[in-house]
């Protein structure tokens, strides 16, 4: 599939420019204890699928950029910065332990500390500005990229909407945490905001601003994008309930001891009769459900047709993603490209 | 005194873009339920006293700006949405309850919450989202300011540079909370970083580097601005233990109950004898610390010097920012409107 290696083709210049990026930071920090903290941040970073800045060089090729992707790279580099501040700042939120396998950034630093008292207002502290940090420096990575004055005006505003979309989106699942009885409509602009255009219409287009892309090629990248990033997040949902652990790398019941809200549980509630539904929102953010109990709850998915009823909602997005693609603007090998990313987001089991 | 109004002369315009840019924003959120939020935003702004945003404006002047402050005006209010980032956060990090006489974003969002369990959680996740949202926000009125190509590069350099300073001010004050062993040289650091550069140097620089100044204009800005920011801290640390409370609005047993480890104390530890210190690190931190105990350590900080060792710190600060003055490129007008502000910050009582 030389598509998909295309694909993935810029992540070690992507990676490398992070990563040196980083460490000049850690070696020339204004206050030297902090290069430890800046170390920190290279290494939590070193983790990531680095879908977001993949697919701003893609949406660079698919405006016409030709030649080398160093720009490119740079301003991708600057999405996944961006992006690893929510990452940190989401993980205080959610009281998250780990990540990816790891320590939270907030836990790993608490867990330095030596004064026990004061470790997890350090931790937390810590990890705020550590965010904060990572936002900043995204900016100067953005704003060291060299781009035409003609371009930079739509970069800019495509970055500046892309990171506020984000957080209406968090702010959103923020809202309805806890809340068993939020709409299918709240749940998809929870979905839409903080998945499909934060993750791949805006990083597509921010890519495509910096190559000079005109409202055709953004228009398409918003047709290909919305969809298939709601086709992503729909796919999470399910694998966060039916997924296999080995595979997917996280447990079954997570999403259901958390008692999140996700298009699933939504289903679920509509479609039971008044008693299976008093049991699940029982059964939903108990800290302490076990196997048994999360089996009964996918019992209820399936037997109340909400697992199907999101199953057809990604074969809808993903329909609607590769569509687009038949009357883009984009070059025949971006939309190859392209056709690949739906395959490999849509019908994942990981 | 005519340069003192012209110091606060841009305010209301300041001010009402603000108001304007903010309304805007809550009527137009992506999410309708984020209207609130922003709403809260804008209110917690007005309480400001933008020293910074209005040394912007006069960084403009200082390097020549003349004519429609408009472009100065935005590029202040941009300063400013980013320093209510670093507010919104800062008291986050501290578990501050109140500010400028109203209770922080966290305490209040979390006041609104109707399920208790999940109040506390919810008010410091929107803080978060809120500080985070003002920092894109202030990228947006910054990357919408009209400005010469040719200038762009200087102010997005100054306004990076001065982001990341100040995170780096913050964490090391993070660092050596409840340390009381701090060196002089530490405190200094903090206070360089974090009020120093960030409050006044950089704010000059970024309007001065708006209409175009160059280097002399810039080392001009440094030489009044560090000294004057150091001054202005120092000046803070005195009065938070022998302020006026009815002046300053601020408690005198706040900073002696956290422990904060400031210059009045690193000198005071540095000079007392060692039972002396053992009284001082005993009391210092102890959050039940009544007028009795704030007392006797208020007379061992003038019977050790240490009082009058910060207020000689503070006058020759007070003396080099002004000796500045004299050498500067900046037009009369303006070095008029500087020696103001010297005055007004160095022998101020609130």
């Amino acid at each position: 599939m030389a598509a998909a290696s295309d694909f993935f083709a810029p992540r070690a210049a992507i990676d490398d420019l992070l990563y040196g990026f980083l460490t000049k930071k850690a070696r020339s920090a204004p206050v030297p204890r902090q290069s430890a903290l800046i170390r920190m941040l290279r290494d939590f970073m070193s983790g990531g699928k680095r879908v977001r800045p993949l697919l701003c060089v893609t949406g660079w090729f698919a405006a016409g950029g030709q030649g080398d992707t160093a720009h490119a790279v740079r301003l991708a580099a600057s999405i996944e910065l961006a992006h690893t501040c929510a990452l940190i700042h989401d993980d205080i939120m959610d009281a998250s332990d780990s990540r990816r396998g790891r320590p939270t950034v907030h836990r790993a630093l608490a867990d330095r500390h030596h004064t026990p008292w004061l470790a997890q207002q350090y931790g937390m502290g810590g990890a705020i500005l550590l965010g904060d940090l990572a936002l900043v420096w995204s900016d100067e990575l953005l704003h060291t990229t060299p781009m035409p004055d003609a371009h930079r005006t739509a970069v800019l505003r495509c970055v500046d909407l892309a990171r506020s979309e984000l957080i209406a989106g968090q702010y959103l699942d923020l809202l309805i945490t806890g809340d068993l009885h939020a709409s299918l409509e709240t749940v998809m602009s929870v979905i839409r905001y903080k998945t499909a255009k934060y993750t791949i219409e805006r990083p597509l287009q921010v890519g495509a601003a910096l190559a000079g892309g005109g409202p055709e090629v953004m228009s398409a990248c918003t047709a290909y994008g919305v969809p298939l990033g709601e086709a992503f997040q729909l796919r999470d949902d399910v694998l966060g309930v039916f997924g296999d652990p080995d595979r997917t790398g996280k447990s079954r019941l997570d999403d259901l001891r958390e008692g999140k809200c996700t298009s699933l549980i939504v289903h679920a509630l509509r479609a039971c009769d008044p008693d299976q539904a008093d049991r699940l929102r029982t059964l939903l953010g108990d800290p302490d459900l076990g196997e048994q109990e999360a089996a009964e709850i996918r019992s209820l998915l399936v037997s109340t047709g909400a697992r199907a009823a999101v199953e057809q909602m990604i074969e809808e997005r993903y329909r609607r993603a590769l569509d687009s693609l038949a009357s883009s603007p984009f070059p025949p090998k971006v939309i190859h490209t392209l056709e690949n990313v739906v395959e490999a987001i849509v019908h994942r089991t990981t």
